[in-house]
């Protein structure tokens, strides 16, 4: 008896989400088993409010360039659904709408959070006495995720990272003899430095820029950061900088107007790179230029990893085949079977094992100064940022699919408690 | 008789300066007239202290990967000779180097500034007796030089930073349901708002972003810019922005803590963005987020303009060509001599028509509001934008040359008036 499918995206979107839900769609479409695809619109909102989009509309040239496509074709949001305990109720809904569009495979496309979201979907269903397959498909440029070697959308921040700081490393190079002595590049990760680590791929030898990685697993130190940055500056004549944007400095490190608090006790925007510019620039009287990466980081689909953007498909698709074999409550992952030649394939593990679990750097990925990378790390990122898989161009930008997102029309009654 | 010749790189670098490089060394070694071509190592200031790069050195190989490799090979540097009357001693130095390696020709490659200092520097020649032929190569990001359509390092700025705000907007579009409603991007161009326009080529239709260009040459108003992003909130669910570091606030319009200096008097580093974002989120409430390209914009490499490139390695041919014929105190500049199809050729100007000049854009390329660019301005920036021109990667990086470098023994006294 054929079933219906539903497909969500949650969380911060990446260079190659839309490469995983690709591989969805056109997995689905290959099979009997499945009638239609539905896409939530905004994530798991879209479920809870019945937003849904019927995916049958898209053409096949459009699902395919879903692969080159940056962002979240469907939208996604930042919505943590509360406990089981909690909020019932939104558990609840979401089997109703199940129920609604005979759904029989529920594909959630995210990190941490909606592992365990997607792992108590599974729970409540079991509860009700719903029949559903609810695969979660990994998806973070944070790369924290357990189990897994790698999170697909880190590769292709790594290599955007990476690539960005190589290339400033070239300008500061040759401007420094009077011009610019400093140049900081801020990049995402508030709590693991994975991305930041990353920039340190540009650097194969010693005293090659990044000189200095500021990771937020290593207590900040200004004293020790401002002597290495001068003696870096002493040594190569100039220094490069790559700062997490979650690095800590201590409050007492900070002048009053850095604090990041305004007058009127108003959260500034700012950046840590700004404070450590002003810092240097006050402190050591040395030109400093910095560059926040921000979302260009992690939308930067011009310059993806083909590998990231391989396996951010394969996990799609595989998602729909474990789906179909009937498992339940288990994430599809990377698993490295080989170093050189980098090898890789796909196997699955139990939600539990991953659901609200976070990975940090390990303390040997980082050297015993705690300013750069090591050679393990190297060796661990460096395959994943390996290839190019190039977007059309057409007259010169790159030829991204919007897609017609044709929603439903609604049968059930409004859901009220969500945003 | 052989004669010798010298390049020199001045200003701020680009993606595509060392195109015109490996140009006109390319052609200098075709040439057989000039014996050995002579890079200045960091500009003009490699000359006046005899730092001389012998460019013999370098390998077919190398000098063909100079195309794809972003800042300046040699070195520039930010260095500006003083008048004629104020500093005579350098211009002669300049001469007395010539003198001493036998140069006949004279390459500089740069933007308004070094055009100045080409021309006087066959102007002290002349004076002097000393026969030389001075050719400027046009080079700038800022696009603001006068005379040529545009200008070699312009076009590939352009198509990253457009490039970059496209897949920025892609991100919004997904996550501005529950997430960021505003974002900013920081682009370069203290002056004239050339970088700021080719953003506009991102938005083809209206509503698409960015729904906001700041430009230098629009007087900056607080409370339109405010209700203009109220507005785009409320129409299209986000709001993206284009600014130029340029743009002018109203010191009245900002707060104490934002005005860019502490307490201690010194000068904060910011960004015009940080500033936006934080006046957004405090007086709007809307949550934002900003980028800042800084270096990235003018080192990005991996996503230049086929057209850019092109442009400027045969500027760097041309240079040498005219050199070789005698020409002395010009510029070979970039005509346009037809909009569609595309087509361009090079033509030569005298160096009094261009020199110290600044080219703003036209207020018909900017919009009645001030907010967007006009149709005029898009069909002037795209052509420029056209084509790509990747470089190698190797393990997923752009592989990227660096030079041997290999300075001469110097013959002269050292020069000490200068840095």
């Amino acid at each position: 008896m054929k079933k219906n499918a539903i497909y969500a995206q949650s969380g911060g979107v990446t260079a190659v989400i839309n490469a995983s839900a690709c591989g969805v769609i056109t997995t689905c479409r290959d099979s009997e088993k499945i009638e239609v695809l539905y896409a939530a619109q905004n994530g798991i909102l879209g479920i809870l409010n019945e937003n849904l989009i019927d995916t049958s509309f898209e053409t096949k040239e459009d699902i395919a360039l879903l692969r080159y496509t940056p962002g979240g074709a469907f939208g996604s949001c930042r919505y943590k659904l509360k406990n089981l305990e909690q909020n019932r109720k939104e558990y609840e809904r979401l089997i109703e709408v199940f129920s609604a569009y005979n759904i029989g495979y529920f594909f959630y496309n995210g990190g941490n959070d909606s592992a365990d979201t997607c792992l108590k979907v599974s729970l409540i269903a079991q509860e009700l006495n719903y029949p559903i397959n609810a695969i979660h498909i990994p998806k973070t440029i944070d790369n924290d995720l357990v189990v897994t070697d790698n999170c697909p959308g880190y590769g292709s921040v790594a290599k955007y990272v990476a690539t960005s700081i190589l290339e400033a490393g070239f300008d500061l190079n040759s401007m420094f003899a009077t011009s610019t002595k400093v140049f900081i590049l801020e990049v995402m990760g508030r709590n693991a430095g994975w991305i930041v680590a990353s920039c340190g791929l540009a650097s194969k030898e010693i005293g090659q820029p990044p000189h200095i990685i500021l990771f937020p697993e290593i207590q900040f130190d200004l004293k020790r950061f401002l002597k290495k940055v001068l003696d870096t500056v002493s040594k190569y004549g100039y220094c490069v900088i790559a700062v997490s944007e979650g690095i800590k400095i201590q409050e007492s490190d900070i002048i009053d107007n850095l604090r990041g608090v305004d007058a009127f006790g108003h959260r500034q925007l700012g950046g840590i790179s700004a404070t450590l510019a002003n810092i240097i620039s006050n402190e050591l009287k040395l030109k400093c230029h910095f560059a926040i990466a921000d979302y260009l980081q992690r939308s930067a689909r011009h310059l993806a990893s083909r590998t990231d953007i391989d396996q951010a498909y394969y996990l799609g698709a595989v998602a729909v085949k474990l789906a179909l074999n009937k498992h339940n409550a288990i994430m599809p992952y990377i698993k490295r079977i080989s170093q050189e030649p980098y090898l890789w394939e796909i196997d699955y593990v139990h939600l539990n094992e991953v659901a609200n679990k976070e990975k940090f750097l390990p303390r040997d990925f980082i050297d015993e100064e705690g300013f750069h990378i090591t050679k393990k790390c190297r060796e661990y990122i460096e395959p994943l940022i390996r290839g190019e898989d190039y977007p059309l161009y057409v007259n010169g930008l790159p030829h991204y699919v919007k897609l017609k997102n044709q929603l439903v029309v609604k049968k059930l009654f409004e859901f009220s408690s969500v945003v």
